[in-house]
């Protein structure tokens, strides 16, 4: 199938290889003529604009965005949309706000062109591994696009199928799945990085309170100087935790067990906090998720406002002064 | 009545003097000998060592200990163990882990001597307002006791009373409480510093959330440069969330609005971590009151080996770098 | 001032009340006919819709909208807007979101209309103690109202005065605050909200440790059977927790020491989801105001597929079954 | 290697059985004959008593006690300490406390027994899969039950390598870790396990989110009924977020996607606690490991004095009156 592919970052220019190497024919285009070419040399047609993208294609054409979440999406979806003939598929692979894809996809359907949302899971290593994807939109433009999702999936693989699971392989098994209409795609995907923050904090405080153990604060015997990254890898090893970001962790470890290449300065992108609020509209108490969250904030800043005036509190009660610890 | 006080740092030499302008006569002792005499120019009897201290007092004495919970009251209570007389009784007044109470209690008991536990709330401005004490120990010593505690409680004071108390007024309207047997007044203290770091982290993060809406990455309109200093003020007249701690809020704000003085490194004592054993051995959640005391933590590191980790694996499955933020 | 007060429910027909008491001529309005009725037998004029009383006052009028967020305010206000005439005020003095508020006070300018937004916090006691008012709009308006702002706030009080506040008193040591343009007092009332959560549930924890305290299950010597409502009555005095909160518990703990009249469903109004919002637009750490909203939510429940399916998780991999605590 | 296995429960008898299939020599024994004699029934030699076994093996023995921690656990060791002789090896293979092992290894040492923590993570399914083992002790005593270690550990199996592991594979690689001297295998474990339930919660509070998305409180286009066992399937494939727990989720929805047969009253084992414990000794944050566990001690309660406790706060100050949701 021929898929017009915008934005040729990390994540879609993989999208793209993997789509050619599947036998798609892959027109690109990157707002970076560098990167353009880079993946024309690689065998897709490079397009120098989005009306050219546009204009090389013959209808029904299919657009896959893979921008940042936000105004990148925003105006080049709005673009397309002008752009687009009848029957036209406009796929949103990023991370967009699920209320945007509704939003888009009434806009989409006023213009008789098809909008699809794919939440896509699977970082850079998707390239080889195959991306999990989540998907939003009508089923007849989705079963379309099949041969696209399946060459993108990771399809059976090695795993064990699921106990319980019988009949056919359907799509869910080898990693696509429809999860509802429009927007129901970057839902799920939402809620997946929800998690992942979650999973991730959780593996981080543990990690913590090993290496913690070596503290002289600790009473001698007590005192453990463990070796975080022997750990790591013990526990990929038939343990309960065992999980592909422990993995990560594992690979990280063996290389910086002290990690002090990072400064500990943690990124969000919007999905952790779409994700506290959908459960705040559904008056699901989310704890564990939120807690992640915050964690990040506080990662990126020295102090907090809220620090200092606890201080002051302390300071005005109980005469106590600040003092390192 | 004849009162030995031995530590005489900011809350024991307060102690005293309240005591002292109730008429009570104090026997002082500091391991710093300038203390101890600047408490003796204010009209106490200065003993230099606690040997001296306890010669000095006739049975049955009374000794109220002021010192840091851990080593420091240890070694005096057992000192005052093996010097005292059938029938003295040992207060240990600083903020004691309420099962050393336990026992120490038991010991004492089996060298007839009594132990009471004192939790003693009020900070620095107890010596004008009085304190609020929660007690452990046998109601006959306690009531023993008594005139000490009515001298050092605030007393009926101003406070209107509460609806629904009827009859005569009773002690825990003057301000101390008999709670239980021995550890129970410290244990109702840890309880009562718990719930303080939560409801000064609650005021924290509001005042943080009011103090961030300045910030230049909001939309202008939703922007909003708020005076902090009026709203802790504004909050004291007549709000659902008025109390001393905002008191405290409001005079800090009104100084420093900014808060620049402090760095914003906030100590805690063994009170935050014994509540949260507490409700873990009574399977309580305790989410708000954990929060508050791992926020104190984090402010006291730059950063962790758990944010490290979170960048770690997102460099691992996302390629992704950290960014000033 | 004539004030038309639109919303006669608790908060509304107390406000009415003190604004009444304090010489201000009303004019009334509920849905429910009765309702209207009752406060004219105390001396306001009825209306029997919004249009009567609007017609019943004469330009420039004061309009007080006393409803619960929402639909009924929106709804209010967009009839207000369109009966209006040139300088009028329409105050929203109940719960709104602060952005609804800048989308209306846009709208009513464009009108040649001022909107005022007030939060009002005081609660059923505000009737005799006076309303703790944050108020956002332009400071002519603002200064016009300021006979009703004086009227319904506590004024100075018995309250000692802030150290560090010198000079003559301001609107904030008398109980109200301009703190900024359209949506600021919503805005600081939402954080106020978010707040009082915290601190309720701060609360709420700690005297459920010290209840948890006469378990069975602890050892004998550490059982301790707290009389919650004398702890509640001492922490009042002296004490470095003590609030208005804190005497509501005590109230409510010597009338039922069990709380055995309470089901423990607790609601939430929009303000706490709001302000977790407000803090993660403002990447601002929350962990306790989000904690006590979150343990709202849960309170509501019986049980949650978060639990169960933590139990499916443990039968999954140890075989555990669920067994009565 | 003859080993005694006492304990022959649900973890007892499947590690008895490993070994047996491993072909080492068991000698079993449970308080329950039936127990003792199923085992026997497969392989294994039955002893009737502790005394019996003890008497049954010959010096050096070695015993792995896999009972629950505590008493039972406790009981059975100090029984073989006293009926061991020069040389022997206790295991403790259950989930005992780590401090108890250092005590433990202490009394050992001095009876010239050799004391061995072995936390066994794995569940169930080791029996098949090999369990992973976290282990605390003397090299000399661990190098001497090598054997043992081997056939417990699952082995290379099929797992990919970690980048940036070179030379020959080690002890890690194959599932076991000498962490460090007594009470590091079951310190290692215990932060394992905290980690565990912070990953379920994580899991178990997106599964929420996801299935409360089709709430009639939504807006219409905003509500999607999404199938969380195909999403958990999905998710297996590729995601971020795979995990051996994210398997049996995916196995338990596909069965009972309502979880109909759970009530949600959520166990802990002590390590959760321990866990939070560590991290406060070392004054390590621990929202996510903290919140996961006071969301299972929540889930075992219909409510709580604390919910209650916020309603009649609420009556106090506003009036409000709980009311169904």
């Amino acid at each position: 199938m021929r898929v017009g592919v915008i934005g040729l970052g990390r994540m879609g220019a993989n999208i793209a290889r993997r789509l050619m190497r599947g036998g798609h024919d892959i027109v690109g285009f990157d707002h970076d003529a560098a990167t353009t070419a880079a993946l024309a040399a690689e065998g897709a047609t490079a397009a120098q604009s989005i009306d050219a993208l546009v204009a090389t294609m013959t209808p029904p054409r299919v657009f896959w965005v893979m921008l940042p979440a936000g105004q990148p999406t925003e105006n080049t979806i709005q673009a397309l949309i002008s752009l687009s003939g009848s029957g036209d598929i406009i796929i949103d692979g990023g991370n967009s706000f699920y209320k945007d894809d509704i939003r888009r996809a009434k806009l989409c359907a006023s213009n008789n062109l098809h909008y699809v949302d794919v939440g896509t899971s699977g970082g850079v290593p998707g390239l080889e591994r195959g991306y999990c994807m989540m998907i939003g939109g009508d089923e007849s433009t989705i079963s379309h696009l099949e041969p696209v999702f399946e060459t993108l999936a990771p399809g059976l693989g090695a795993l064990n199928r699921t106990s319980g699971r019988n009949g056919p392989n359907n799509r869910v098994e080898s990693g696509y799945i429809h999860a509802g209409p429009a927007g129901a795609g970057h839902f799920v995907k939402m809620v997946h990085n929800g998690i992942e923050y979650g999973l991730m904090q959780a593996y981080a405080e543990g990690f913590d309170i090993l290496k913690g153990r070596a503290s002289e604060k600790l009473p001698p015997e007590e005192r453990y100087p463990i070796d975080v990254a022997d750990v790591a890898e013990v526990w990929r090893r038939g343990s309960v935790i065992s999980s592909w970001l422990l993995d990560i962790c594992a690979s990280a470890l063996i290389d910086d067990p002290h990690l002090e290449k990072y400064s500990g300065s943690v990124s969000d992108s919007g999905e952790g906090q779409w994700t506290i609020d959908a459960a705040m509209e559904e008056a699901v108490p989310a704890h564990v998720l939120s807690a992640a969250l915050f964690a990040r904030y506080r990662s990126r800043r020295e102090t907090t406002y809220s620090d200092k005036l606890l201080s002051a509190m302390r300071f005005g009660f109980g005469g106590h002064t600040e003092t390192p610890q």
